[in-house]
C-alpha cells in the first residue's frame, strides 16, 4: 500500500450526483491510479454505476447512507441534522484519518459549515477561506476568499493573504509570490476600512510575503499579482461576473461563426487554433475551490460540472494532499508568529 | 436657438486631453449638430486644436483657466482648491444655467465630489450613484452603483434601486424594466446585512417597481434582470473583473488566429462576422458612466477612452438632457412618496 492515498467522495453532492460523481472516479482512476475512493451515499443507485465500471472494482468502496444534503438545505439545519449525511460521512472520513482528503459537489454552504465543525481550523487560523484559480495573461493567478466569509475585518485579509501567499508556492510552484488586495482604485486612500486596515498591515513589511498593494477588478485577468485577497462577498461577486462575460463571449463568438457561410468555413479553418483557447478558458480546468485553514484536506467541485471538472476536482485534492499543504501553512505560520514576535522580544531587551 | 442645448466639457480631463476631447467634439457635432459646446481648459492647447477643426467654430467655446485637476489630487484637496480648475468651471456652468450637462473623462472621485457640491442632490436622494451599461445575452443592463460609494446601507440599496428603474425606463426604454439586487446566492439568507434588509423592504412591495430578488455575479452579463443593483465597491469591482477577462479573451483569440496560416485565413473569411461581435463588446459603447441623484446632468467618460468613446460619453449626456432625466426621477421619487405614505394616512384614518 506504500504511496497509495484514499479520498473520501460525498457522492451524492452537484446537479447530476451520483452519475457524474462516478464518471469522474473513472477519469481520475486513469490519471492517478495509485488513488483509492471512499464514495458515500446511496448504495441502491451507487452499486448500479460501479457494476459498469469494473477497473474500479479494486479502488472504490461504497459506504452506505440513505441521506444527503440538498441544494437548498440551509448549513445551520444541515449541522444540527446531517450527520447521517454523504456530505457529512465524507468529510468526517478525513477527520478520522480514513481518507486523506474530501471532494464535495454540492451545497458551498454545509460543505463549509460541516468542515468547519468536523476538521476544526488549522491553530493560528481565525477564519477559513475558499480559494480558486482564475486564468490570466500571464497564467493563472490565485484568488481567495470566493464565498465563506460575507464580512471580513482587516485582520481576516492579512490571512487570507498568507494562506494564498502558501497556496501559491505549492500549487503553482511560485518561489516568490506577489499578493494584491481586492479595491476600486490603487490609490491608498480608496475603499473600505477593512481593505485599508489590511493594506497598513501589510506593507509594514514584517510578514515574509510580498505585497504588490491594491489591484483592481481588471487586474485579476490581467495578471498584476499571483495571489487576490478578498473578501469572500466581493470575491464570490467578482469571479461570477467575469465567468458570466466569458460564458457571454463563447456565446456571442458561436454565433458570429454560425451567422453565414463564409464565417462557418473560416471557423473550420482556424478550429485548431480556437480550441487552444476554449482549453486554455475552459472552466473545467478551474473547477475545485480549495477550503483553505482547516485542519484536512476538503475541496469543493461545482455544482454543475461534468465528470472531467469533477475529476480535476478530485486532482486538486490530491495534489494538495501529495505536496502536505497543510503541513507547510502550520510550517509558514510558525515563521510568520516567529517574525511577528521578533521585534516585541527586541524592545524587551 | 429653438432646439439646442449646451454641454459643458472638462476639455483638460482624462488621460489623453485636451486631443481626445476635441476630437470627440468633432464626431459628436456630426452625429449631434444641434449641440453647442463650452470648452474649459487652456486655451493656449484648445485653440490651435479648434483652428485645425474649422467646423467646430460655431458651436464651440472656449473658456480659458490654467488650473485642472490631476488623476492623483484627493478629492477634498480639490473641494478646498478646485475652484477655477477646469472640472469645477465645468460643473459650475451646469448650476449656473449655462449648460444643461457636464462631461468629464477626469479624476472620477474629484469629478463626483465638485457634482455634489456645486450641484447638490437631488430632493429625496441621500446619496448619488454612478451608473452604466452592461452588456447581456438579452441586449443590455443598467448597472450601480459603480463606485461611488463603497460602504452602502440598505436605504441607499433601495434609492439606487428606484434610480435605476426610472433611468432604464427612460435610457433603455423598458416600460417595466426588473430589478435585482447583486449578492452571493440567490436564497434568502445568504449575503450581509445590508442587501438582506434591502432585499425584505423592497419585496413588501409597495414600491412602484418589478423587484426580481437576488442576482449572482453571473447573472449581470446573463441578463437576468434590467438593472443590477450593488454597493459601489462590489459593483465597480465586479464590472472590472468582467472588463479585465473581456480584454483577456480579446487577446487570446488575437494570439490564437495569428497562430497559424489556417487561422489566419480562417480569420479574414469569418472576419465580417467577428466585426460585429467586436462592435456587440466594445468598450467605448458602453463609455459615459451617469452620476444619478445629482440636481444636474454630469457624465463622467472613461480616462482611457478614445474620440469615439468620448462622443458617445456626450451622447449619454445629451439623451439624459433630451428625456428629462431629472424631472422624470423627481416625479417617480414623488409617486414613490406618495405610495410609502399612503400606509400611513390609512392608518391615522
Amino acid at each position: 500500500m506504500t504511496g497509495r492515498l484514499t479520498i473520501s467522495l460525498d457522492a451524492m453532492g452537484g446537479d447530476k450526483a451520483p452519475e457524474v460523481v462516478v464518471q469522474g472516479v473513472q477519469i481520475a482512476h486513469t490519471r492517478l491510479p495509485h488513488v483509492d475512493f471512499l464514495l458515500f451515499g446511496n448504495e441502491a443507485q451507487l452499486q448500479p454505476l460501479l457494476d459498469k465500471a469494473p477497473e474500479l472494482k479494486d479502488c472504490c468502496q461504497i459506504r452506505h447512507t440513505e441521506f444527503l444534503v440538498r441544494g437548498e438545505d440551509k448549513p445551520s439545519q444541515v449541522l444540527r441534522q446531517g450527520r447521517q449525511t454523504s456530505m457529512w460521512l465524507a468529510v468526517d472520513a478525513v477527520a478520522r484519518g480514513e481518507a486523506a482528503g474530501v471532494v464535495s459537489a454540492g451545497n458551498t454552504g454545509a460543505l463549509m459549515a460541516i468542515s468547519k465543525y468536523v476538521l476544526r481550523m488549522l491553530p493560528g487560523i481565525d477564519r477559513p477561506a475558499i480559494a480558486g484559480f482564475f486564468p490570466t495573461a500571464r497564467g493563472e493567478s490565485v484568488m481567495l476568499d470566493l464565498g465563506a466569509n460575507v464580512d471580513c475585518d482587516a485582520n481576516n485579509l492579512v490571512e487570507f493573504a498568507v494562506m494564498g501567499d502558501v497556496f501559491a508556492r505549492i500549487v503553482l510552484g511560485i518561489e516568490h509570490p506577489t499578493v494584491g488586495l481586492l479595491n476600486v482604485g490603487s490609490e491608498e486612500l480608496k475603499g473600505n476600512d477593512s481593505v485599508r486596515t489590511a493594506a497598513s498591515i501589510l506593507r509594514q513589511g514584517n510578514l515574509p510575503l510580498s505585497f504588490h498593494g491594491f489591484v483592481e477588478g481588471n487586474d485579476i485577468a490581467g495578471g498584476a499579482v499571483d495571489v487576490v485577497v478578498s473578501d469572500g462577498f466581493t470575491g464570490n461577486i467578482a469571479l461570477k461576473s467575469a465567468e458570466g462575460l466569458a460564458r457571454l463571449y463563447t456565446r456571442f463568438l458561436r454565433d458570429a461563426f454560425s451567422s453565414s457561410w463564409l464565417a462557418r468555413i473560416g471557423y473550420l479553418l482556424a478550429r485548431s487554433a480556437l480550441i487552444k483557447v476554449k482549453l486554455r478558458t475552459d472552466p473545467r480546468r478551474y473547477n475545485g475551490a480549495m477550503f483553505l485553514g482547516l485542519n484536512g484536506i476538503a475541496v469543493k467541485s461545482h455544482g454543475g460540472t461534468d465528470a472531467v471538472g469533477f475529476a480535476n476536482a478530485i486532482g486538486v485534492a490530491v495534489e494538495l494532499v501529495a505536496h502536505g499543504f497543510n503541513e507547510r501553512i502550520k510550517q509558514e505560520l510558525e515563521r510568520l508568529k516567529a517574525v511577528e514576535d521578533q521585534p516585541a522580544q527586541a524592545a524587551a531587551i
